[in-house]
């Protein structure tokens, strides 16, 4: 027989707080934070507390990662190509044009090298990394027209940032930085002739099928764009470590769920929006093909001058290569045999 | 400043074997219970231990589902589909054949209603079942010929079992049932004709290539095959409920951690394979369509007479369409654009 424990007692209180880029509306990213922080709080008998704050709330949407650096907050969840600008190594640890889909990513950080790589350049910003989710492949954005050939890409005003920004930006496109909120009355005005979000069940809830009816795919620039949570490197070497095991095993639970609700919610929104109207289309070859020669320009081109980049970039070129080999074998072969039959695709 | 804890006195100190279904040479799959049992241990200051044996140390490797069952252990880590002889149902928590890939089935079960359903049907097994890892789609077996029509299956001998056997029955195969190590010897003297095990990893290490040189793929009855941790539904009962979160937590984890081990190292495996001389082939069209009608045929005729297996089967196949619509949508246009990119894939 198991005696009842009076946990802990000998345990240390501790409340930290933990600052996410992202609002409450976004109920599968946002929640990811709510999943790890209920699930820290359990394993300690209610000892270690993280309170979650949506973006905004005590710190900037895309300011969270500089917060967690600072010691403003002792943890944050966000999206690491938010601070592209700071360096595009970043990028790594969430998307870059034509990376890793979302097993991939996953393999990469957690058995392929990629932890470790990343931990080092996230130590320059005090900072310890952990996976935070993964939304899959996304969409290619709402277009006001359609997209057909590399020329109709000429002087399109899109929302698009970081990577898929610059790369956009050598086929003629005109990026656009605007945050999520605006993104409909400029659509709607036509201050921009595109935008890029997120995929399905997020999309829905901007309205974005209302002003701009053509929908693209895939999102060539976020083939398996992963989040992260952060912790101050400081208070993480203070935490006793069965608190810091609690924080390493709930990222991972967190980590599944997130992809798994985005895959489970995903089909459903899409049902609806093609009801509503929208005009489903797929980037053509011509253009997949400029997008694709542009970004290794502009990655190669960085990896020239960044030592952190490159540093990354070909030990994960490598991985890319070797990955997507196996997939042609088996993975997507049955994948592809299945997205074909009558009853298992809904056709 | 934050005190070091006298960690948890109050917790009883509580030992539970785990049985697993694999032999420690597969280090991938058996591993996962290491992982699982360390996190565990960690997460409790040590109080909580679970003692892992490999299959066959103390329970048979296919009788480990019944040794939860009897009580004999605490806890197991299998594949579900093992115990397809008493109620196909359970293949429903691993893999059926042209099922869910490892993505959707995750998501099917963490966010899908399908732990829901699966849950009730262990129930009467006094199990409670969790995630316990993927492979991924696996490899569609080693061929002593080449198999080229629906024909050449007629009178094949083939090592491959459950539902996968039933369906290759309804096409002139003749299934066994071998044991992993004796594989082997069966597939040398001609005894049989051709064997499945699970991927390049693994299977180089059975050295099948040395007496069938074709490698076929995909494996279509096991797209997404998953694994599971068993607890008796009575010791879970009994335990206090950080340690209950501790398994729940820990067993994301080694799903996470399993699936990424395999996506990282079967790249190069498949590469030594091929570079020994395997010839690497595709089932044609014609076969991968008789084989899908097979496997509705036979799926059907179940339900019709297994309500246990009807009530899974419903909603999963709904699920299954649903999701193999969305990933025709965006995640399978850029994963096929990803595997014909020169320098990407290896070509």
């Amino acid at each position: 027989a198991v005696a009842t424990p009076a946990f802990a007692q000998a345990q240390p209180t501790i409340t930290w707080r933990l600052a996410s880029s992202f609002p409450k509306s976004l109920d599968t990213i946002f929640g990811a934070s709510d999943v790890f922080s209920k699930r820290v709080a359990q394993l300690t008998g209610g000892k270690f507390t993280i309170r979650v704050f949506a973006g905004g709330e005590i710190v900037p949407a895309l300011q969270v990662m500089d917060a967690v650096q600072a010691g403003t907050v002792e943890m944050g969840h966000s999206a690491s190509y938010y601070y592209f600008g700071k360096d595009p190594t970043f990028a790594f640890d969430c998307a870059v044009p034509f990376g890793l889909n979302s097993r991939q990513q996953t393999a990469w950080i957690d058995q392929g090298g990629g932890r470790e790589l990343m931990r080092e350049f996230f130590k320059d910003y005090g900072i310890v990394n952990f996976l935070g989710g993964n939304t899959g492949t996304q969409m290619g954005g709402w277009f006001r027209k359609e997209v057909k050939t590399v020329k109709d890409l000429n002087g399109l005003k899109m929302r698009i940032g970081g990577f898929a920004g610059k790369v956009m930006q050598e086929l003629g496109v005109v990026p656009q930085q605007i945050a999520g909120g605006d993104i409909y009355p400029a659509l709607e005005k036509g201050t921009i002739d595109a935008a890029e979000w997120v995929g399905p069940y997020d999309d829905e809830k901007l309205g974005f099928n209302k002003v701009a009816p053509f929908y693209y795919a895939p999102g060539w620039w976020e083939a398996g764009p992963q989040l992260s949570f952060y912790v101050g490197l400081k208070e993480w070497e203070k935490l006793p470590k069965e608190y810091q095991a609690a924080i390493e095993v709930a990222t991972y639970e967190a980590h599944v769920v997130m992809q798994a609700q985005y895959d489970a919610r995903n089909p459903a929104a899409l049902a609806r929006l093609l009801k509503s109207g929208v005009k489903l289309r797929s980037f053509s070859k011509e253009v997949m093909e400029a997008c694709y020669k542009a970004a290794n320009t502009v990655m190669d081109a960085e990896a020239e001058k960044n030592a952190k980049f490159k540093k990354v970039y070909e030990p994960w070129k490598r991985f890319r290569q070797d990955e997507n080999q196996w997939f042609s074998v088996a993975e997507a072969p049955l994948q592809n045999f299945m997205i074909t039959r009558k009853g298992s695709n809904g056709s």
